[in-house]
């Protein structure tokens, strides 16, 4: 298994299923975000600051922080499922910690606990500065189901 | 107070001041969601579906599903608040509950208990098409914490 | 079908089976719980004051309310599965909304959303005083899953 | 300050103020759980298998589960605060993620952030076997408000 020869990154299999998955997703692209790492259980995803992500007081706001959190932890999901299926997010819960303030804002979503139908992951979104500096801004928790993949 | 006298409809003054503050929410117009209701405790957002704003599946995204009905709960608890105030979100968990479908999504945030420091809401979306179908796609709660506002 | 004769009582057998089931849950008894209705998709469990259930300043103990709420909740799900079903949490969310005192709190489960895998309770906790005053203490959501009957 | 010297455990004052708090918790001793560490920031519970703590298939019940997770955030919260302080849990969410089965289950409390007003907490409970096997059976996150000490 790749992930044993190389815990910190998915197979290439894997990255290409949830790398083309993400782009087909309209709303990352529109806010910005990009995937930035696929290891197995493991997600991150990168959205850099700019006005068209921003709440009432420059921050990032907190539909935008949830939003590639969410994803961070589909998609760390989905890097432990068989090829023939997807993940939908059943629910999730985040805290708001601190303003998400930085330069942009990176969310990391990793698998708690995988099962056969449902998998827990623990969702963490730092505030980066181009100094380096990093904060916690958000931390939460989601549930996700694994199903066939739908015929479109 | 107004609110006795329309309860249907927040103040002139109290719907000033949410839209205002809506409208310097970059994400908001992003996204093109609209205030369609302000009344005292319960605010309404409306998101039109559009490309910008799926997931994978052409369905709306969870992300911005749980931003709109987020920002729905924010500006409810706005609404009950003294005029020098603000809030933020502390934390808030949603269920998806069906796939976010329809020609649009709405978003309705409701005061369930407003304390001095800590407010709740019942947060709720729903699809909805243009021949009036409307189904509950999305169901959550939500902890906002009242602040004094910032000098900017 | 009996909810459609009285929709406020499940029918006897759906009765009988979560009744059946309450009465195998230690705690319930320890704490000194009772379901005082069981209808389809909603079922109450009622649980008196007493010191055996208090947090230090003499109130439920948050750990009291959630534990009667969550019940409240899985036998909620459980009146709408089929004979040969079980249920499990798969989490819940509560906020405790005001110190939860009265004679009594009663805890109210509704199905919110009833899937083939998953079902979506509310969650509702009342402090209830003799003289009948009655004040939301705690409210909160649930996602619970359905399971073939295990053999013990 | 004691916790540089012991980052392991908290000092004398802080032990006793939680132990205090702990004892006068009927619920706590109902259950038969008990404090097993205080370190600043970190508090542990561990409530040992009987009957009384049980749901209808024999293992912990998630109101338990729950019970000891949740009291062991709000002793972790305590810990950090000064001493006219008392602490309330604003609400948390708890993934059951396992059958929580075992001698016992130990249950953890971290404080993630610690605000001037709201603490946020994460929540792990294990089912522990007297031969030393450890399972994480729930995981979850927690907020709280610091409150001046009611006269009671």
């Amino acid at each position: 298994m790749e992930d044993q020869v190389n815990p910190e990154q998915a197979s290439p299999a894997v990255r290409k299923r949830v790398q083309d998955s993400f782009d087909r997703q309209g709303l990352m692209a529109h806010l910005g975000a990009q995937i930035t790492r696929i290891a197995p259980g493991r997600v991150h995803i990168v959205l850099p600051a700019r006005a068209e992500v921003t709440q009432q007081h420059g921050y990032f706001h907190a539909g935008a922080t949830s939003a590639v959190a969410e994803s961070a932890g589909g998609y760390a999901a989905l890097t432990l499922f068989p090829e023939d299926c997807e993940v939908l997010t059943v629910e999730y819960k985040i805290n708001l910690l601190a303003p998400a303030a930085g330069d942009r804002i990176e969310a990391v979503g990793t698998v708690l606990k995988s099962g056969r139908t449902l998998t827990v992951c623990q969702l963490e979104v730092y505030g980066v500065r181009d100094d380096g500096e990093r904060t916690l801004v958000a931390s939460g928790q989601q549930t996700l189901i694994r199903v066939n993949t739908p015929t479109q």
